[in-house]
């Protein structure tokens, strides 16, 4: 609970207008895209670094936590109040601030959304690559806090990849800059790479310097259908193998594809398994790897390989792409989705593995993902009212978790820790990287008030 | 200097055979390519991760320093131990442990030339492109302290793009594993890029997991020749607007053509400036940016485009590109090579100030570098046996730096800070970016025994 002059001053600091108290404003901000709930007791939206910086400041010394909010469209609960206390949301930072052709980047406020600027990027023949799924509404600023990722990080990398420099507020409330605005950069150690992937414990963004590439001139759209889910697989190892690198390569599991056409119904056959490929370049490099892909399919008993003709097609595709996360409710009600990460060439034996503990559990899980880096999107639903099965599809958590450690792989891709993963955390990393990173988060933010309770489990709320 | 009992401990942790406390030995170990000489009280030479922790635990508990070090071919001093104790040299560590060709990933000790796993690589087809001028004999474990760059960094980024994860002994002897083994993964802090970077002041890399792409199938290499340097700058600007990204992109000043030619003699014309142009992927789509690279070199005043025929004209051309750094000390038999970045727009700008400062000055600067990310380096030429003259040189440094930020950009883009910019640090990062980074190295090194003296000017010794 806040008391009444630090509700006073927060008004003072953003405008009145700007910090809303309000049992129906505060429900608006209390969930992300996990549907955990917690009320914060209040919503702030900063216009600048200076608002931001002024509140962290009372924060400290007033020691409530601050939980720093872009979209809300994370899937470990990373923006969730979960100590109650202030939510900053960024959605008044929404500027483009500059777009530099000669020099390859873009500066914007981290409220500005991901889909906006790649628009706007575009339009200039250029090119900001990370696409998380959320892209349509999700920020920089979250993209930036969970080190988004997406199809097309197979080729391009991850947001990480194209953050060259950072305004960021301290949880003490100093005003940094990290990082250049030029390609290059090795002055101090890299706290820009310290903030991404930092989900929002270790500093606020309220400026970003990224990274632009020039837009390919050509993409070519397949989807190849296959009988069973091992030769879409045996088929990601040929293309990896033929040393062509896809700008995107998707794999969908049967669960998913029933699922996916049954609510979107745009016409995908009944099959196995299915991955949508796209490969980018020059006209004549696209129109090569596409034949390639197209006969390396086939050698794996593809049963069909279809090109998008045009855009429209294409985008259909992506459409369908898209809606498989929200179409798995139409199996069950609620679903535990999990971003596990394996060395490729281990996704046949992640896939079997889950479907044996799927069998064990007597539980629906859909596979669907990345193919191209190893990350796949493991889905387990549940009927959260049926409190046996929650419990079970909850357990099973750690199975996956260890089924994908043991193939050497990581137990999040691009979803982060947050609040879900935080008891596994140990499972992943060793104590003592634990410890040191627990000692670079005290070392930030003394009086843990920025974004308490998350990645460390326990460890971190005041 | 150390006492009896801690040499006879570092004998028996890394064998009699393997640690040296001779004259003729540690002047050896004393310096890098800065000349700089201090000498060490030994060097020792561990073969894993096991040792090195001994090494550490005894200097935290005896109190001396321990200087990890590769080839010794730094720029900034970072490896010169500058408060004598124990130079730690990863030259036993040698081995490449795995090519995983499935995965596309590396897995290294730190002691591997950067040269030898290139060459390992590209026999399966696969690419390793970071390309540090001192490729031949610089080793992974030093590129990674220093996060180094070279030509091919325009398109390919930096060591940092290609690390994936690290075996690292933390100064206070812990062995940790960062990162992951997979294309992806966001759990807890990003301390394999921390590490990256940190120029050996937070850990010792004892194995690092590198990311390997596909070997581009073909390579097309240029040489556009400028009446001024100018109009190669502009150049470079129409590349970039015409939307290629060339794999490397180098200008070269009039200075340093003279001097290479003299040294070299490698038939190139006398000249304002030229650039080394290359373009590589697919035979289609090289050969049409090729063509589009000649057109905007002759739009811009290019006095002649030749193209390499075969892979030997090309070396050969990178051969006298590699020499130039070393050719300077036909002008003056010392010289000042610092390694400035500023958005590539600037560098006209950049080279004008600095013509401008050599002029004012009375003093022969050179320029040369990777005008496609605007990474210059600049090589201010002097008598180190005329007093005068090495203070004016040594003087200058400041305005070079001054008129880089001035522009935007940075003092170091893959040199580091080592001990020649620490005096400088304070000119790029805030106050309160180097008091955070300094709690940083204080939380990973209580003790401040691993690399003291570097980064931060005064600050760190022990």
């Amino acid at each position: 609970m806040l008391i009444d002059a630090v509700k006073k001053e927060l008004q003072r600091i953003v405008g009145v207008e700007h910090a809303s108290f309000s049992k129906e404003a505060l429900l608006c901000y209390a969930y992300d895209a996990t549907n955990i709930r917690k009320m914060p007791d209040a919503v702030v939206f900063p216009k600048n670094a200076e608002e931001v910086s002024l509140i962290l400041k009372m924060a400290n010394a007033e020691r409530f936590p601050v939980v720093p909010r872009g979209a809300g469209s994370g899937f470990t609960g990373g923006s969730v109040p979960v100590d109650g206390g202030v939510v900053l949301s960024t959605e008044r930072m929404r500027e483009i601030h500059s777009i530099d052709e000669a020099n390859l980047t873009a500066t914007v406020a981290p409220g500005v959304i991901t889909w906006e600027l790649q628009q706007e990027v575009e339009k200039r023949g250029l090119f900001y690559p990370p696409d998380p799924t959320s892209l349509n509404f999700s920020t920089i600023g979250g993209n930036i806090a969970e080190n988004a990722g997406g199809p097309r990080a197979v080729k391009y990398g991850v947001t990480r990849d194209y953050v060259l420099g950072l305004e960021v507020v301290l949880p003490t409330g100093e005003i940094i800059n990290t990082g250049v605005k030029t390609a290059k950069g090795v002055v101090g150690y890299d706290l820009t790479r310290l903030i991404v992937g930092s989900e929002g414990t270790l500093g606020v963004v309220t400026k970003a310097v990224l990274r632009l590439i020039p837009l390919p001139e050509s993409t070519r759209t397949l989807l190849a259908v296959f009988p069973e889910l091992a030769d879409a697989a045996s088929a990601v190892s040929g293309i990896i193998k033929a040393r062509i690198t896809p700008s995107t390569l998707e794999i969908v599991d049967s669960i998913s594809i029933r699922c996916v056409e049954e609510y979107a119904n745009v016409g995908l056959p009944k099959a196995g398994s299915f991955l949508i490929i796209e490969v980018d370049g020059t006209v004549e490099g696209t129109s090569k790897e596409a034949d390639e892909v197209r006969r390396v399919c086939l050698e794996n008993r593809a049963s069909s390989v279809d090109e998008a003709v045009d855009k429209k097609e294409a985008r259909n595709l992506w459409k369908a792409r898209r809606a498989i996360s929200a179409s798995l409710f139409r199996i069950k009600p609620n679903k535990i989705n999990e971003d596990v990460v394996v060395p490729r060439s281990e996704i046949p034996a992640l896939v079997s593995g889950i479907s044996g503990i799927a069998q064990r559990r007597g539980l629906l899980i859909a596979c669907f993902g990345h193919a191209g880096d190893g990350n796949i999107h493991v889905n387990i639903m549940y009927d959260g009212k049926d409190a046996k099965e929650s419990e079970v599809a909850h357990e099973t958590v750690g199975e996956v978790f260890k089924l994908t450690l043991s193939l050497g792989g990581t137990i999040s891709g691009e979803h982060g820790v947050g609040i879900t993963k935080a008891p596994y955390l140990a499972m992943e990393l060793g104590s003592d990287a634990i410890s040191l990173m627990k000692r670079i988060k005290a070392n930030f933010d003394p009086n843990g008030i920025l974004n308490p309770g998350k990645v460390f489990a326990g460890g971190h709320s005041r």
